[in-house]
């Protein structure tokens, strides 16, 4: 089979992945159904642990041994990988464009072994459980010096097939880093280079000056709605203090606490919506770059956790233009995410 | 009714319209239904003229007045616009935050008198005077300095409620332009500045030789599938010279036989899908900006006019890294456009 291409489009500076090999028509054309399934089939249920491939860690009772039961979370590799963990880069031009091979790891965070246990129900207790096994994943796979980030999101509601109910995330390592924190990277450090400020930092200062768009804050994480924020409900949850990376912060447990509390409230004011959550901390700092980049990323990138309600897919006008349009004003969600709690 | 505002999020440079007075929770978490309906409750046909706000411009028949029945093609404003036409941007800080007023226009183009006539269905003479209308409304729009850019772009299959079938395009003058146009401006001036050469002007040349990515060309305008394509069967249509604004192309009809070839011929293979349609045009040099800006932007941008199919919604790994996943190589895209026609 084919490897698969990262290829950047030189007009808009965006790296696609192409899958090489997976031309179907009628699997365009068709719209995928959402199947509702039991634990029988599900490979994410305990119990049937031989559907997966060999598993890359978990949290387990004593008593059990490794791809056995017992666990509370298990890390699988995808069974279809958007990018292979073997091979080299083979960084290349192709005439005036830039190809890379689709090197990659492509991991499922199974957070439940019960098939329709939902994130929002677990416990604080597991949920630091879950943000504590991202921290070791990241960990391990930045030691990789071909990749350039390792990017944690979930999605709820979104998947189709025999796993649709089970609550998991993806964990991606790419050899690029995606779009969406370069341009977080970028901005932050025009931010500081005018400044000497960290542009977040700043923001929670303001924010917590002017409250409106606070949902809430305990001292070590602040949650709330951007001042420009894309979507309804957009919210982000970061830490107070200064701290590029995710995975070198030590207290995870505040974190799920807030994120858990965030959740419900708001699964309880929107029915129960899909949404994405994702996590964006700073690049790895042992792939590739120049001499002195990461020192000063160190100072200006502040990581933060985003959560993205999706009450409705993205017109004509925002796809063609990336002009978003948000029919709720931020201060409006803070004030209904807040008093929804009290 | 407050003003909507444009806001910028600092961290990554783009701005959402947030409307300031909008909030339904029922409306935001129903999700929307198609519904078809007939001619007589729909204000965009012929016959229905006082439904809609008075028009803008329209190609009518002779005999037939302003507002009336007779005409091909009718220009109106949008009942409900996300930007409105009059006002000051009243560009201000808050604090660390940037906001403008929702200054802008927001124009709707009816491209048939009939209720099931599609865009794909139109004869080559009526394309072109579709295009011929986006170019007037360009030009008109321009003289407007508060304007900083007028996007075109129509969508089919995505609209709801009694216009759902009729086949109209939106003009869109903002005070900011688009974040997609603005990445492509500023790699085409990085570009220009590194090679002294258009990149437009030397993909076109590149593609030419290579083939596998060219679908059609006729000696003025190209169709090609981008070799980074973020979707699957993205086509571009490009002027083969040097062009930087649609609005100062001369010759629209050979655009409107391609564009209409390559539709039909996207139908056929693909079962009638979804799409989006956007001309990508340089900005209002009659807007801000600084002296000399201008003049090496007409050097080193080059307009193209983008359709999009939609077979599939963005999957969250896409929406939360901005890194596209596309299932169809260009190249086989290409080939199969080509082959459907032959």
């Amino acid at each position: 089979m084919p490897i698969n291409q990262l290829r950047r489009n030189p007009i808009n500076g965006r790296w696609t992945i192409v899958l090489m090999d997976q031309l179907n028509l009628s699997n365009l054309t068709v719209k995928e159904k959402k199947k509702a399934s039991g634990v029988s089939s599900c490979p994410f249920c305990e119990g049937n642990e031989k559907m997966t491939p060999p598993e890359i860690m978990a949290l387990r009772s004593e008593g059990f041994g490794m791809n056995e039961s017992g666990w509370r979370i298990r890390v699988i590799p995808d069974k279809n990988p958007v990018l292979q963990i073997y091979g080299d880069l083979n960084n290349r031009g192709f005439g005036m464009y830039d190809v890379l091979d689709g090197i990659g790891a492509h991991e499922i965070v199974i957070e439940s072994p019960k098939h329709t246990e939902t994130f929002v129900d677990l416990s604080e207790d597991r949920i630091t459980e879950i943000f504590w096994t991202y921290r070791e994943r990241i960990l391990d796979l930045k030691e990789d010096s071909r990749f350039r980030y390792v990017l944690v999101h979930k999605n709820y509601g979104e998947a189709v097939g025999p796993t649709s109910e089970h609550s998991y995330s993806f964990i991606i390592a790419s050899p690029i880093t995606p779009k969406r924190v370069k341009d977080e990277l970028i901005n932050s450090r025009a931010y500081y280079d005018y400044k000497e400020r960290c542009l977040l930092c700043d923001i929670i200062r303001q924010e917590l000056t002017d409250q409106d768009r606070v949902v809430l804050e305990d001292g070590k994480f602040i949650a709330l709605t951007p001042f420009a924020s894309s979507r309804p409900f957009e919210v982000w949850i970061m830490p107070q203090k200064h701290e590029p990376f995710f995975e070198l912060t030590a207290d995870l447990r505040p974190l799920a606490k807030m994120t858990k509390e965030l959740l419900v409230r708001i699964h309880t004011l929107l029915n129960e919506p899909d949404y994405i959550m994702a996590i964006h901390s700073g690049p790895n700092i042992k792939a590739g770059r120049r001499r002195g980049y990461w020192q000063s990323l160190e100072r200006d990138y502040h990581w933060h956790l985003e959560i993205m309600p999706r009450l409705r897919a993205y017109t004509s006008f925002e796809a063609s233009s990336g002009f978003p349009i948000n029919s709720v004003p931020p201060e409006k969600a803070a004030a209904l995410l807040r008093e929804i709690g009290a």
